[in-house]
């Protein structure tokens, strides 16, 4: 039986994550730690060092990911927490740092009590999982557990043309063990929630059940341009005015559906954009999401039967392409009852509920029991300086992580 | 009686319009000759030497418009004519040039027909009628005729700062005689109609019965930037959203007003315009055009009422500030009168019409009996490289102007 006394010191957790927070920081407490900057190579060597400093066995591999592993009784594989270092390009201190941070928590814990795991535990950090800088992201986790080969992900570029390849010499420290293909006997990952669900219905941690599945379509919307004030209403062809109809069709669509289809249109550039000019061309993107991929995939059939209609209604050529198609990731039921369990065990109120983002942890699903714990972000900010998450959610968080790894090790 | 044999000579027209549609010619057949910039000095030299070439009276005032008068039996003021010889910067070569052109080509044809008028005849060309690179557009001719203080209009400035004042000197060419706060004893206007209501309706000309009233708005949404996937649709406040909304209203208004009412939301910037995030701001234009003063105030008010609406609804702050605002312009019924029956005597097809863009006519129309003669524009495209009226359609609009400047300077 894992000790039930035993707890994490938040303290400790909260200072390495100010620490590790003061590589790339920006104005209003964020971070701006890309994949494969100069600041990517500071933040790994804070972490590294500590791993180090906590007698880890750590491995790299051809991507970058790195992974630390405490031994266990036995060999094999090791019960595995992890996330990642890399931000978007005005981040906050908490996506990603937590969850390696609070591996390491763990991690000291157990040695600070002297105790011994049944398997070894590991705790990692994976190259770009924003990917804000390359395309796709969880491009590390991706690459590691099998579903992305390593030569595509070394040859993603930036805007200026630089490759993961010719990226990660610079950045990434030599480490002599290679992690190879590495395979988990077990994941975890303790995120913030990004979203603003736990803190409206007053929770302190998530069981995550899965990840949504997510639809990026880009929409290009042909008119003509022509003069707004001699072109009568009925004369038009207007692809600003098209691209209002899919936005606003969009909304209505994902309310009507309800469960938890969501639907935003974040992007939209009208040519020529000005303001007495009808556009003639739209270009935007719908970002569809929804666990249930039967429901996902009747959110694209519907939209794209709605932009058939609009082509005909409006006079506009109407064309759409896929940016990116991901099935929902169902997590292990057993690890999600852990969660939950270990939550109910610290007194905590824990909600199930899925990720509306995407996380290494879903690299994971398909080759071991996989699952997430979720802390609340306050206001649900995220990808943004003013990410905050209280430093007594950190520990409720780090703390159900603690027993839920010292039961997958027992 | 004027001669009712008398005709322009098209081929004399056609081949000055090439001409002048050699300078600043860009790719496509279009024109890129901005206000005061090298290309609208040379373009100005070019008209200058014909408007010399034809013996006329030149004179120049301090915004840089140039009016050249033919004299007639007695003094006074002059029945004139004329546009602007500038463009937007990918512009077609009938905007504005067709205008000026016509205009030598009717004082050409009463000199080579020997006819003297009881009143003089004048062609004039503005400054900046576009306002493509200072606002505000009509700047030339509403100086001229009183509506703009001089001094406001030198002091506007192009995007890099420079002034009107600045710019004037390096493209005006010194001319001694200063044509003052010229007046006009009529003013009639040839124009591409720059819409596609006459070729729709199989129209040869139209009369123009005035200009649209203008108001344009900036409106500015600001929501809350959150996680697209991580967000409940319930729970956001998406200035994108809101923006479309706007965009369908302001459409669905249009068209259930009826009448001359258009409405066109041509300009959106959203922030920051990406693919997974809620948008935080949108920036956008509505343009709303009437040829009735209380309609278009309506539409203004609708507008206001519904933006208070969904700013509750949608729980987005919401400003709108007016970028300009005319009042709807009346022509005067007997030159419009006398442009149908030129029409009508010349066995062509005319429909009354306002004009849903602004003129230079407009800004005599308070000062004089002022009118306006459209031809068609194929497919209705202006302020396009792709602009084109046929030959057949010039030469009959420049046959009606000649006719009516005859009969009103008689």
């Amino acid at each position: 039986m894992p000790n039930l006394e035993l707890r994490i010191d938040a303290k400790r957790l909260l200072a390495r994550i100010d620490a590790l927070a003061e590589i790339g920081a920006i104005d209003g407490g964020g971070v701006c730690r890309m994949a494969l900057t100069e600041e990517d190579r500071q933040g790994r060597e804070c972490v590294l060092n500590w791993m180090h400093d906590l007698g880890l066995e750590v491995a790299s591999d051809a991507i970058g990911n790195v992974v630390a592993v405490r031994p266990g009784r036995k060999g094999g594989n090791p019960v595995t927490t992890g996330s990642h270092l890399d931000t978007v390009a005005t981040g906050g201190r908490y996506d990603g740092a937590l969850g390696v941070l609070a591996g390491l928590e763990v991690v000291e814990t157990l040695r600070d009590n002297g105790i011994e795991t049944t398997h070894p535990v590991a705790v990692a950090f994976f190259t770009n999982e924003e990917g804000a800088r390359f395309a796709p992201d969880m491009m590390g986790s991706m690459v590691q557990q099998g579903h992305i080969p390593l030569e595509v992900a070394l040859e993603s570029r930036d805007r200026d043309g630089k490759s993961v390849r010719e990226s990660l010499p610079d950045v990434v420290q030599t480490i002599e063990k290679n992690s190879g293909d590495f395979r988990a006997r077990a994941f975890l990952e303790l995120h913030v929630e990004q979203g603003p669900v736990l803190e409206r219905e007053g929770y302190s941690v998530a069981a995550v059940t899965g990840v949504q599945g997510i639809s990026w379509s880009e929409i290009a919307i042909e008119g003509v341009a022509n003069h707004a004030g001699t072109t009568p209403m009925a004369l038009r062809s207007d692809a600003a005015f098209a691209a209002a109809s899919v936005a606003t069709f969009v909304r209505d669509m994902a309310r009507d559906m309800g469960g938890t289809q969501v639907a935003t249109v974040g992007k939209v550039d009208l040519t020529p954009n000005l303001v007495n000019v009808i556009a003639k061309r739209a270009l935007m993107t719908v970002d569809l999401r929804n666990t249930l991929e039967e429901k996902l995939s009747e959110a694209e059939k519907r939209l794209q039967t709605y932009l058939e209609q609009l082509s005909r209604d409006e006079g506009v050529k109407i064309s759409r392409r896929s940016l990116a198609r991901f099935q929902p990731v169902d997590f292990d039921p057993a690890v999600i009852d852990r969660v939950v369990g270990a939550a109910e065990a610290l007194d905590l109120s824990v909600k199930r509920m899925p990720s509306g983002a995407g996380h290494d942890a879903q690299a994971f699903a398909p080759n071991c029991p996989t699952g997430m714990i979720f802390v609340p972000s306050v206001d649900g900010i995220s990808h943004n300086v003013r990410e905050y998450t209280r430093p007594e959610d950190i520990e409720h968080g780090a703390n159900v992580l603690l027993r839920v790894m010292l039961q997958l090790a027992e």
